[in-house]
This record gives C-alpha cells, structure tokens and sequence, in this order.
C-alpha cells in the first residue's frame, strides 16, 4: 500500500514562521514522523511539495499510489483546477488541514476541494495527516 | 482516559433508513466497534443520543470525561446554543460526521460548531469516531 | 389507512390567541372536524402536539401509519433536523399551513421541509388538514 | 358554483413529454376529470389555455366565475403581471403545481402569484386540482 | 407634434378595482384628460393599450410619433425586451406611473425600463402623464 | 400658494462643473426661470441651497409653505435624517433630479428619500423642478 | 405585580465559565440580587431556567404574570417558535442580554425576538435584568 | 434536414437601429446568408420571427424538424416558460447570440435557456447562426 | 456624577409630529422628566439637540463628564463619523432609542454605533432615557 | 492563416478519465482532427497545453499567429490574470468548452474570459474547437 | 505650487486617543512635519479640518490650489457628497489614510471617494501625508 | 538597505499593450527609473518578474532584503497563496499598482493582500513604486 503526500504553498515555511498557527515542527521533521507511522501500518509514503499549482496537478495526474493525502494550502480555497485534477483521477484523495480552517479567516472557511475528496481532516496538527494515513489503513485494507 | 460520544437527532434511524448515504450499520453496532477500539487504545468510552437539542446541551454540560466527540447531525447547521454549550465547558470536543457533509445539500456545508471545536473529520463512515478517539489518543497522552 | 396528525410548537394556543390570524377554531375543535372527515372517509385518524422539536421528530420515527400531516408552525422554516426525520421514514408526509405562509413575515416564506415533503397545502385555515386527508385517500388507495 | 380552470405555458405539452416528471395522462384526460368531480361536487367548471402570458391577464380579467384554479407553469416565477392581474379581480384564485416546485430547480422554489393567492396546493399531480376544487366547495358554500 | 401614450398589463382595470391605491378614475376618463390638455398645448395624442408584452413591443417599434408615454405596468420590473425595443427606437420615451413606485411592494422599487428613458415620472396619479405631456412640449418645441 | 425649492449638496456649482452631465445653465439662472413660471401659475417660489445635510433637515422642518421642491443631491442616496425629517412634517414634498439618476452610477439608483416624498421627477434637466411646480399647481388647487 | 424572568441556554452556567465574557456572578446570585431589587420595588419575581427550547415556549404560555423579562441566550438568534410563542400571548416581554450581543460574532448581532418584544436591554451585566424591572415598575404602574 | 431558425423580440429591427452593436445587415439579409450557407450544406432552414413571448414557445412545440437554432434576444435572460418548451420538445436547440452577451450590460451575463440548450455561441455576428448551421451537419450525420 | 444627553436629527420635533409612533411629549418635556429623576438619583444633567452631525461628534469630543446618554435618531444608521467619535472618548455612552428600532422599517434594524456603546436600550419611550441613567447610576457608584 | 489552440488544466486527460461527461477522445486524437479540417480550409494549427497558468499567460503573451482558441478549462473561472493576458495582446481569442458550461456545477456558470474574447462556444464536444476555426476562417478572411 | 491639506472628522484627537491604533503624534505635529517637508519641496501647503461634512465640501469647493490631500476619515466609507465635491472641481484629489484601511473593520475596507481620486494611499502614518506631497511634486512639475 | 521589486503577471507587456491605461513607459524603463531614485536615496533594489503565481510565491519566501515592492497584478485579487507567503516572512510589503485600481473592472476593486502588507499605493503610475521606495527609506531608517 503506497501513499503520496502532497503539501501546497508556504508549507515548506511550517516551523520557521509563524509557530503561533502553525506549530514548530518543520515539514521535514513532520514527514519524518508520518513515514515512521506509516511504516508502523505497513505502508509506504511518498512526499510531495510545491509552491506552483501547476506542478501539484501534475503530481495529481501522476500519482501512482493507493491514496493521497493532500494539505493544498490556499489554494484549497481557489483551485477548481486541483479540484479537476482529483476528479480526473480514481485514487481516493483525503484533504488535510493542521489548523482548524472554520476558526481562521473567512476566506479559509470554504474549501473548493472538499466535495470531490472522499473526506475531510482539519484542525489536528501534524495529527491530521497521521489520521488520514489510518483512514487509508482501514479503507483500502478493507 | 473516558471519551463521551454524543449522537444528535436522527442518528438512532442508522442502518435503518438511507443505507445508500449512511450504511447498512446500526448505531448500536458502531458504538460497539468504537468501544473494542477505545479498549484497544486503553480509553473508556461513553455513549448519548438524543434527539432533543437541549438534552445534547445537558450532556455536555454535565460530561465528566477528557474529551467529547459530537456528530449533531442536523443541528450542527443552526444550533449556536450547542455551540454555546460547547465554549461553557472546557473539555476538549471533536466534530465528526459519517457523510462528507460538503459533498451533500447546500445547508450542510456549514457548520456553526466547527469553528469552537477542536477540529473537524468529515466523511469517513463510522472512521470518523474511530480517527477521533485516535486523536485523543495521541493528544491527551501528549 | 391510519393518518397521524402532527401539529408543532403554539398551535396549542389556537383560537386563543391572534383570532385575526389563525381563526377562532381551537385546536380541539379543528381535530374533531378532522377525525369526523376522516370518518367519512373511511380513515383513522390519530393526533399528535408538541412545543419541543425532538418530541416532533421522535413521533415522525416512531408513527405507524400510512400517511403523516404535519403543520410544524415555526419549526417549518429552519429544522433541519425534522427534515432529517422525515427523510429518515418511508411514511409519506404532507406539509400543511393554516395561513398562507407566502402572504405574511419574510423568514415564514421558506420551508426547509418542503422539498422532503410529498407535498405543500398552505392558506386554507382548518381545510388545509382536511385537503391533506382527501389527498391521502386518493393516493393510498390507488 | 362555476370555477374556472386556468393552464398556463407548456401544460398543453402534459402526457407528450418528460412523464418521468409530469405524469403520462394528457391535459385533456385531465380536464375530464377534474369536470367529473365538479359534477359530482355539484360545481360547474371551465377551462383554459394559453402560451402567451397576456392572454391569462385577459383570462383573469374577464372571468364570470366564482373561483379561479390558476396552474400559471413557468410564469408563476416571475410574472408580476399576472400577479397584478389576480389583485385587479375580486374574485378567489387558487394556485395550483402538479409538481412538488421546492423538489426541483432553484428558480421554481419562489412564486410571485404565491401572497395574492388565497392559497397553495404544489404536489399532488391531478389531485392538485382536484383540491382546490374542493376548497372551493367548502369554502364557497359558507 | 405627435405623442403616443402606451399603458400597459391590467390598467384597462383602472377606476374599477383597487380605487384605494390607483383612484377613481377610469383609463378612458384619464385618456380624455390627457387629450384635452394635448389639444391646449397644441399636441396630438394617440392611445394604445395592451395586456401582452410583445404587443407594446410593437406599438413601440411601429410608433410615428415625436415622443412616448410609458406606463408599462408591472411590465416594467422585468421585461427586458420593451426595454431593447425602447433603445432600439430613436423616438424619445418618458416611463410614467400613476403610483409612488418606490412606497409600495419591493419589486417596484427597480425599473428595468428606467436607464433607457428620457426620464421618469412617479407618484402624480393622472398628472404623472399631464407632467410628462409639458416636458414633451417643452424639449420638443426647443 | 407658496413653494420652497431647497437644492443640496453641490448643486451651487450647476453650470460651473461638468456641464456634460448637468448642462451649462447656473444654479441662480434655474432658480430664474422656475421663479419666472411660477409667477405665470401664481405661484410663490422662494430658493434654499446648502451643503450641510443639517441645514437641509433645519429648512425643512422650518418650511412654512405648501410644497416643497427638494433636489437633496448626493443626501437622497443616504441621509436616512433627511428622509426622517420629511416625515416630521405635512408639507407636501416631490423630490427631484437634473439627471437620470438610473441611468448613472448604481448609488444613485436608489433614493433612501423616495417613499416618504409624493413622488418623484428624474431626467428632464431643469424641466425637472418646473414639471413639479405644475404638480403643485395641479394638486394644491384641487 | 408579578414577573417572571426567563434564562435560555447556558446561562446555568454563568460565573462557572467565561466569566471574562460573562462575569464572575452565577445565576443564582443574579437572580437573588433581581428579587431583591423587585423586593424594593413592591414586585414579585419568579425565576425559570431551561436549555430546551420548547420548555421556555411553555413557560411563555404559562406564565401568569404582568411582564416576562426574557434572556433566550443563543435562541434569540434563531428561535422563531419562541418568537410565535411572544406573539401568542399578552404578556409583555422584554428582552434583555448581559453582553452587547452588538459587539460579539456575527450571528449574535440580530434577535428575531427583537420586533415582537415591547423593547431590548443589551449589554449592561446583571443590571439588564434590573433596569427591565424598572421599566415594568413604570410602565404596569401608568 | 430541416432546421428551425427563430428569432425574438426586437431582432425584426437588425439593421435599422443601433448599427454599432448589432451591424448594418438586416434580419432579412442575414436569413439569405443562413440558407445560401443550409443550401450548401444541403440542409432545408425555416425562419420565424416574434416580439411575443408565447408565439415563440407555439414555435418551438410545434416544429417538425431536426434541430432549432434559437436567438431568443431579451427573452434569454427572464423566459423561463421558453425554458420550459425547449424541455417539453425532443428536438435538440442551439443557442445563438450575434453579439458577446459577457461584455455587455449585467442582465445579459445569464441565460435562462443556457443550460437546457445543446450549446451556445455567442459574439460572432451572422455566423453565430451559421456555426450553429455547421454544428448541426456534423452531429446530426453522426 | 454628571450625564450628557445628546439628541439627535429631528428630535427636536418630538410631540408635534407623528405622535402615534413618538408620542405626545416634546423633547423638552421629557428632558424635565430626564432631570427630574437625575436629581432624585443626585446626578446632573445637561442636554444638548442639534440636526448636524458634527455637531454632535463636536458634543462627543468636548463632552466632560460621567457618561453620555445618546439618541442619535437617524444618524445611528449610517454615521460612522459617530461611530468614530465615541470611540475617541474614554467616557462611556449608553446608545438608547424611543421605539423598539427592531419592530420598524429595515433600515433602523442596523446600528452602527452599538458595538462601540457600553450597551443599547431601545423600545421604552421616554423611560429608555431614564433606564440609561439608572444604568450609570449603578456601574458608576461601583 | 495560422491558429493557435490552448488546453488548460486537465486537458491532457481527455479521454483517459469521466468519458461519461467528456467523452471518449483523448486530446491527442482531438488535436488531429483539428489540423485535417485547418488544413482542409487553407489554415495552419498549433497547439499548446500546461496546467500551469503562468505558462499559458506565456504562450498567449508570445503567440505569433493570427487568431487563438482557448480552452482553459477550470482556469476560465478564476484566472483573472489569464484575462489580462489576453487583453494585454491584439490578437481575437475564442474561447471553448467542450461541454456546456451552464449544464454544470454552479462555479463553472461564470466565465472571467467571456468579456474579452471575441466570442464564446460552448456544449459542442470536439465540435467547439472546429466550430471556432470555421469562425477563423469567415472572420480574418473578410 | 499650492497644496491643500483636508482632515476629516475625529482627526482633531489625533494623539489624544487610540495612540495604539494612530500614533502619538497630535495632528499639529504632523502638520508641521508636512509643511517642513513642503517647505523642503518648495510647495506650500494650507491646512482645514472639521467634523462637518457639509464643511469640507465647501473647503474642496473653494479651494485655490494645485492639489488637494484629502483624509476624510470615516466620511470616505459614506459621503457621496464630498465624492460629488470632487468631481466638481478640477483640482486633483489624493486620498490618504493613516491606518491601512484594509486590515481594520469591514466598513473601511471601502471607499466611496477612491474612484474620483487621482490615487489612494493607505497605511503609512503620517508619511501617507508625504507620500502625497511628494506625488504633488512629481506630477505637478511635469 | 536592500529592496526587492516584484511584478506579477502581465506586467512584462508594459509600454506595449493597452498604453492608454498602463502609459507608455516599458517595465524595463520604469525598473531604471526606480533605480537611479533608490540610489539617490542610498538603497539597493532588485527586480523579478514572474507571470507564475508560484514563482512569485518562491521570490518573496527567498527574499535576503529590507523590504519588498509588490505589484502583483491580476494575482492581487485572487492569490491567498501569495497572501499566505507574504505573512510567511518578516520582511514589510508594500502594494503597489500603477492604476488606481477602484477606478476600474470590479474585480480590481478588492485586494486579497491588502491587510496583509504594510500599506498600499495606488493610482500614481510608476510613481507609485517610487513612492513605496521613500517610504521604506523613512521607515526602515526610523
């Protein structure tokens, strides 16, 4: 089972800005603690970032996996185009959130992604990507 | 470690009515798979329903337990009271939803509660009560 | 053929108060016409009155009977939750209005229950519930 | 008692196209029996149709008769004339839809004839006329 | 100097219905009014009413005249085709109402026809189309 | 019969600013001729110009005369105290535009003024005030 | 005289949580303060609690008393049972709420009890609830 | 083959008014055009032209041919009774604008008819039609 | 302890006009009444009224007192520049109203200056001035 | 004559993925078909297709060819810096869709390309692409 | 070259209130930065502030200068007045604000003048006030 | 003191597209303009431009300078990605736009990183990158 984590814009900043939002952890030491959860469950995962929404379709299109977790950042709230991409493909696409988009800036508070994921996780921290993991544990053993 | 797991209206009708939106399980048989998976993690688990808006608000009120994980079903749309009830009480609550609630009608896109809970996890079936007491889990053991 | 009768929150006051509004006939007085209507028809009839919005939907699970009337007074314009109800059961249910809900305060213009509904018989005072028995005596038969 | 039956756009198609959701019997099987409860009721009915929304005005206008049945299809959404029309007339008009109108698209969910109508009857196919034909007998014979 | 006064749906009802809010005054009395203070000023005046849209949209587009008197009725707070027919005639067009448009029901508070008229004239009964005969008088004599 | 014509907000520059929209004549030479045509119907005409809403509320209540002409400029589209203050008195009040104002930018389609005045007169330029002149005439003599 | 004084949801809470919001006294101490004062001013209080909206639709249509000062916490902003409720009786209500609801989030800044109570008290601490009973004291007085 | 061109209200005027939006050629210039083209393509097109509403929905219930190209000018932003008769027929419609209805005022931005036609073709003058013309031989030869 | 009371546009008319919606009294009268109780609650008063509204930001600036009674009639709708005023003062205003603002048109359903207010009172005629000066009697004796 | 046709996002899995809504032909195959009938009318095509914005922002930007046709897929609902492009250039862009755009989701209603463009053709399938060439043809042949 | 310095209402507090949210610096201190930095530029610059909006009209109306900085304070979110007075002269306007207006409350996130302004800046204290200075110096010497 | 420029999508047409809106003047020419001024002023600046949201995204996340200029064009008023970098890093921002854009399309009217910067300059041309080069030179030297 292979799993392809995809984090959106800004997110290569987690722990060096803001830490008062978003936590101290580091996208590195935060991917290093799901590869080690998912290595627990038996699975494998794969990391993905990008600034550039063009090249987050293109890993969408790409993906050879199971599931994707995917953290898009802003552009969950504007990209009809990842959100074609997720409908263009038939892996099952889990959205995370670390923070708890519903308690944050109005903009924030629709996501154009949510309808065609086959489910949301928003609010847990780095929680919310190990969660999803879980989630793609007990679905796809299923 | 004791979860109290509130049920809101309607949710009582599980497996009975709309198996094709809701699934063929009944509540009573989630609450046991979410009890074999508290006892899995070591947590004790606790469980309402009610199909009264302020009964929901007692139970909150009078919870003696480390976290609540509340599905209001409808009454996650409009009842600020619960919403109220939620911020008057310091135990930490997780929404959760068995459907992907912004996959469905226009008024369940949103949530007046989601922005007073700790985080929300939306459409993953009877997982959404399990990847909340996961989350517990790692929280509160934190 | 059983028919329930469902009359929600201040229809009790009925020809109590607002006789310029709702009429003069008290809810007693409309039931009796109802049940001797229903007589005629050949039908029971049984009724139902509740202030509480779960006691509302808990009788909507809860009827045996083939057909519901259900004038859920101000209920009608904003629970979701009865609307859940009403999906959640196979008993076809016919919303009715004393007064012509289109004809008076804007937030009485909007029925959330509508659309679950079979269908909306609303301004003909006490006629209202009696056209919703007639309805019931052609569809049910049929 | 003479009641005259108003049909507005597109109802003389009925029975020819999308039976899925207008039924399969024809305007005129329709017709026939609605006139054969009004026999039975004692009442006289006539009928009309029309495409072209001025001549309903004219309908409206020039009726001889004791009630008005008004199914004004499509221009029950936006013709503020024939709304104008019904003010200009003392004479009761009751509106009527074969179909459920909040089940389907947006625009059918808000009537502009609705607050001038005594009443409204949307849902019951046929019966929907049948009805009001019933309301007029009541109602008439006060 | 030639002047064409177009009224539209339902004002062949004035002075019969509704005299609380539209006056006493037929439309053949006002007519006879308003030729009589044509024939002082020195104008000719001709008189076309109708209860269908596309009817006006004829008078207008055939009208040989030095100037239009509209009082388009409900028509006016949505038939966009009178409204192209306006624009799409050089002869100028005055929108005339008996009543204060702006103190009564919501949707006569907007003109569609307003922004391709010379001007609006609102709330003078009878003299609204007086008033709208001397601007003519006075811009056309310029 | 007397008449007070109260002109708001930069309206005293009239002729001196963009003569394109409002025309070349002066705000002394307006005053002119609608003096000069009420002196023909045997009217008395006296002019007040101020850019201070205040002093507009003061004239109003302050007016001792049978009509009053209000051209309140820029004030229609907010000044709820303007409005109020028509309300605080019996004199008549038509109130009155230059310009089209639908057929400009969209805050001027709306005058929070016009339902508390008798009525309105837009688009005729100078014509404008003298077109309600003759309505005072008119309606004052009846 | 003889009043009854209403908590809605939550406000059996008070002085337990938020007390920055909502201050440090309990209900309980505020209701005493309240008898107190009616004590003074010659008036009876008795004193209703409920977080279940149809209980504090029945104590509205209870209540025998001269005036009901109601705070419907979070009901205030979407209860139009209660509302119903207020219009069904005599009595007079006034609202009351100890925060400036004016002054919080968004849903709390519009009441629909607002228009059918005699007045609104906000933002004052338990000095709402006090200076309603004053107002009682000169208003059933008069 | 046989087409149906239908042209609404104002259309009849093309080349006669308002030149720098809608071109110098005539309605009657552009039908020689369209049919010279149907000639060449070997398809048979007939032509209908009217300012009123329900003669276009007659055209559209009554054509016998295999597919209707439609500019139903003003009517395509309100007409939802031609929206209606597009549904009620089995022939498939073609939705034409001579000029780009995005760039023009707002009420042309939406198309009532848009989403029950086959497709639209906007902003191309003449050859909108003959496009429409084209599409036609290709999927009606399929 | 000393109290201003600002009164703003056209409550100098109190009791001369439209009475059956502000009463009989004048300004002055109630002013006397205001004074009276002040004096029994050993406060002084001082009033001030005017029609413009930098007056009263004026009043605001320069105000030295206690507290700050304001009724700014119209100008509460839309009046920023008070808004603004009252938060440049360190002395506390109580925001109070004649009528119940809630119960009459829609435009005095929104204050804009309620959230920078201590609290509102709204609905008690008379009384609301004097419940604002009990208020303060309370909270500035604490 | 040389043309230039842009694909946006998702473009490239024509074919490959929702057959059901875009068909069965991949890009590749659509693109050929296009370049037979170019050839066939004496034009010269080129294609172009990223998912990236800023690319296709390039490509319009450095275009050199006499007419282009743009399919930007989601891009055309939110991509206002694709509209500066293509207004920043003097060349005419087609805008296509292969589906009809209005039949959709509720986000792809809008179009913030419409404007610019010379025109809009949408719901033809791979017909739309060939339509907008043809436009090409009768246009820059003129 | 002369330049005219305008502040609105409130602005007279400057440093007396709010230091957190405006700085320290009185408005004179800053008017005496600003002629300094004038003086440096040599330009000379005038200062108005009033409280009255009708005031500032009358000072843009009169003024006798090359350019006008104009801080309206919270008049720039409503006076469609003071926009008119702009538009009526032809002296270039720059509108500034100390605050970045767009981080603030949602009422100052628009203006009602920026669109009759040569330009807008925002956010920078007192150097918004320079920053036009130096504007003036550029595009005046042109 | 080192300042980084950056401009968005489109701006690399300047000088040769739409010169009537943008001027005449290339980016290249204006970037020397800003130079030859920063050095007057003793600062260092640097340019990027980039019609790639993402690329935009990486210049201000990598930035080694004081202070960043930023017109981001089109990107202002859809990119919360952008948005979410620009609160990802210390360095201050100013928005800068050549055009005043509240005097154009509506969508220029609302700047998704206004309250997100320091402040905003716009409407002067390439003055306006000049001015934000003083302010940063009075600012930073505090």
């Amino acid at each position: 089972m292979k799993i392809l984590v995809i984090n959106g814009p800004n997110l290569n900043m987690l722990g060096k800005r803001e830490p008062e939002i978003y936590g101290s952890d580091t996208l590195e030491a935060i991917e290093v603690e799901i590869a080690r959860r998912a290595s627990d469950l038996g699975m494998k995962v794969y990391f993905f970032q990008s600034n550039i929404e063009g090249e987050i379709i293109n890993a969408i299109q790409n993906a050879e996996c199971d599931g994707i977790i995917l953290n898009a950042g802003a552009f969950s709230h504007y990209s009809y185009a990842i959100r074609d991409a997720i409908r263009s493909v038939d892996t099952p696409v889990v959205e995370v959130h670390l923070t708890n988009i519903y308690a944050r800036e109005d903009f924030r508070h629709k996501s154009v992604l949510a309808d065609v994921c086959a489910g949301q996780i928003s609010g847990f921290g780095k929680h919310s990507y190990i969660l999803a993991l879980e989630y793609f544990k007990f679905s796809l053993e299923k």
